[in-house]
């Protein structure tokens, strides 16, 4: 049994979602979202998520992390600006020795809906599903949960052959 | 007289320089790149950069920080790269309570070379010329030199206005 936290980065929302996985078994433990005011400094808004985030993980220990791997095409500020926020959310694991994995977002919704181009209320859905008797609150705290589903599946995937090599 | 740290971010090389600063009369105090293996995970070397900043934020004990507010429109995710990098640079200080600047490059190469078109061998030519005396080592930390100089003469310009009106 492992605690996996999914993050989903951005500068005003960060959403969160920790699950146990017990190999395909999934069970919801909490979600939530880091918000930062808009009309702070960004290195401001970044220690504000920093700070939110390490508090997080001290308290819920996951044993690995992952974060969505998307970028928007929109323009080269709004893709900087969100850049900003995953190098936050990518460090504050990595301070703390705890592993994280990065899924391109067709990987998420191939793991969650069963096809690489689900529509984003597609994925929502099925994370809410996926994980009964969860009140889940915010998209963003389902597109982390999503993330988290997504790593979940690879590990074992990942376990079940390494079972088998051992096995052969 | 204060101290005053430019970064130049880059995931794989990170330049910083340290400048004293008495109003429009600057010294060089040091430069120097921050390297991370391009082989080690992203979160990895998210966490040597910070660890890399934060020791030198202690040593240098800089008043201020700046940082130059470039992007790259090549792709998104090279965009996205820089941004996870300029996102830990712009952390750092703000983690340890040091004012964070930030200028668009035609700011620094205004206040560098005279003119917002310049070309970046003319800003690390002119960096040299603003620092007699100075050895200094990569592009990388010219760059940075070059954004404490900016912010620098930010300063000097803000500080008369305000001298000006308190006179008023």
């Amino acid at each position: 049994m492992v605690r996996l936290l999914g993050i989903d980065p951005g500068l005003r929302f960060t959403g969160w979602g920790l699950l146990e996985a017990d190999g395909n078994r999934l069970r919801h433990l909490g979600d939530g979202v880091i918000a930062t005011d808009s009309s702070d400094s960004v290195p401001e808004r970044l220690k504000v998520l920093h700070d939110a985030l390490a508090a997080l993980l001290t308290e819920l220990r996951p044993d690995e992390a992952a974060v969505e791997e998307t970028y928007v095409n929109r323009n080269g500020a709004a893709t900087l600006k969100l850049g900003y926020a995953r190098g936050v959310a990518l460090l504050g694991p990595a301070l703390l020795g705890i592993p994280v994995s990065e899924y391109a977002a067709k990987s998420v919704k191939l793991a969650v809906v069963g096809t690489g181009w689900a529509a984003k209320e597609q994925v929502q859905e099925m994370v809410r599903r996926l994980l009964p008797g969860a009140r889940i609150g915010r998209a963003d705290a389902a597109d982390a949960l999503a993330v988290a589903i997504c790593h979940a599946h690879h590990r074992a995937s990942r376990n079940r052959w390494a079972a088998g090599t051992r096995m052969a």
